[in-house]
């Protein structure tokens, strides 16, 4: 990496890009990049929905910085493709020809884009690429699942800690009552099958709307589908109540600003908040639970946990509720 | 509270002043600040230590507001007074005359200040101060513990957070290292020795430069004490790691941005970071320890654990090394 000196590749403003690898890097021909959702978002919200000049803003980051990363949200995404060459000393265990999803965020994978991106109307996260992207010894990729469609995927690899982590932390309780914020989202959904099968006594899924509301009743994944604003802290916390208890593990997967303070008055003394978004901020959480002198455990949700990938696209397989959300989000 | 109708005190932009209380409320007679040292810090360098101009500030703030709640920071503080009236249905079981500290943020702590702040030369972060503030039913107070000076009491109540919760993540594991980052400052000193107390196998206290070295080495709360830059990644990690190994838990307790990477790792895979520091950035630490598919537990640092005053007050009362870098940080 290039900028500045000594700084790991997340941090880093800009990343050396060439071809040619160390021994212990793999280089992949770029086949789609999957952008964070905050990032989109964002981008999709600064330029009006014209697809155009986030297209051209994406070009321009990702030649300015030899990575794709946001410069407002800071996150990125990861990407599919093919193994191209693989150095002597790599430890991934990949053969060039292998179809891999990198598990490292865009934010630390150099990224060079030879198409200009002809193939993308800059209208949706899932973008068309012809380039390549280079690893690291200690990046993370899998080898995409072959009954699989690529999309769905990416698409289950680009959340797949969540899920993993729900599971984790709600073995660790007896029994709990969980809450997910954004329960009809792609890593909410995975986030509710995988509490369900850890052990929760009751899962409930929170929505902003009757539309998801609908979407997540049809595909059967909690026990109590609620509708709140989750930026409103009265009413995210009235929400899970009305369902019959505050919850002991609560999943915030939204990536709206301003749901730190929602999440910790929803959840019981001696529970969990686990944070996934983004856009979550630190400070208004700390000071936001020190505040109303809440006695909960906040996690920051980390992307990488033992195991994800082949645990989440296990959910997808089996579960037709989870499989159905992400093939409708697709479209 | 008045804007945003229906926000927490927290996120609400100006608070509700009124002398009259409500009946689960208490107001107290200031007479001192203690502003979070990341606001002081943020202030003092925006007016380049001009005492006079942070001391306008503040009153500004505060006038603003209703509340001392720093707008780059976020943060805000805590306050020690004198309880002037207490409600018929306040549950906070004090009587008139009692002195105590808040132990919640003054970022929602409706606060009128009447001096002008004429006794505070604007150059430290305990601010001497004549005004009122309001404590609703959840807020938290404690009596300031007779046996201890005033200010003294007051910078341990501030910090007592820090170590209450490293004594839980400490005891979670069997006979752990623990590196505390800033371990020469008040919630690193108190958790250095929280951490001790607590079952852990070796004390490692990382400090910025030699002069803070020599006051921990001093203070004997370490078993080793290295220095490193906080901010540079690799620097850190090989400082803990020069200590014998990895830690199973560090905690950060340092103000300054950019900790986050080298915190992920100096720690051990399946050990836990507890972060303290306000300037922590959320998208720094899930996407950093993503990045490197670093399986570490990352907390956001509550504020609050049910008996977090009692216990740091034990470990200044108990512990001489504690007390000793307390009493020369005031000064």
């Amino acid at each position: 990496m290039l900028e500045p000196a000594g700084a790991l590749p997340q941090a880093a403003a800009r990343l050396d890009t060439r071809r040619e690898l160390w021994p212990d890097e793999v280089r992949i021909r770029v086949e789609r990049l999957n952008l964070d959702a905050a990032s989109f978002r964002q981008l999709a919200e600064k330029h009006d929905g014209d697809g155009d000049a986030v297209r051209a803003e994406v070009l321009e980051i990702v030649a300015a910085r030899g990575k794709m990363q946001n410069p407002v949200t800071g996150s990125g995404g990861m990407l599919i493709g093919t193994v191209e060459e693989v150095g002597p000393e790599s430890p991934l265990g990949l053969v060039p020809g292998d179809r891999v999803a990198t598990l490292v965020s865009l934010t630390l994978t150099p990224l060079v884009l030879e198409d200009g991106l002809a193939g993308w109307d800059g209208r949706s996260e899932q973008v068309p690429a012809d380039g390549y992207a280079v690893l690291f010894g200690r990046s993370i990729a899998a080898r995409l699942p072959e009954d699989l469609p690529a999309d769905l995927g990416l698409a289950v690899m680009d959340v797949c800690g969540a899920p993993a982590l729900t599971r984790r932390v709600v073995a660790e309780y007896d029994a709990p009552v969980v809450a997910v914020v954004g329960g009809a989202g792609k890593s909410g959904s995975l986030s509710l099958a995988a509490a369900r099968r850890a052990g929760a006594r009751r899962v409930v899924g929170v929505v902003p709307n009757s539309a998801e509301a609908d979407l997540l009743r049809d595909a059967a994944l909690a026990d109590d589908v609620v509708l709140a604003d989750a930026r409103d802290p009265l009413a995210l916390r009235d929400a899970v109540v009305s369902t019959g208890d505050l919850a002991d593990v609560t999943v915030v997967c939204v990536d709206v600003p301003g749901c730190e303070q929602g999440a910790v008055l929803a959840t019981a003394p001696g529970g969990t908040v686990i944070f996934f978004s983004m856009a979550t901020s630190f400070s208004a959480a700390a000071l936001g639970a020190e505040g109303i002198a809440a006695d909960v455990t906040m996690l920051i949700g980390n992307g990488y946990v033992p195991g994800h990938a082949e645990y989440a696209v296990g959910l997808v397989r089996t579960d037709a509720g989870v499989r159905g959300l992400f093939e409708r989000r697709l479209g």
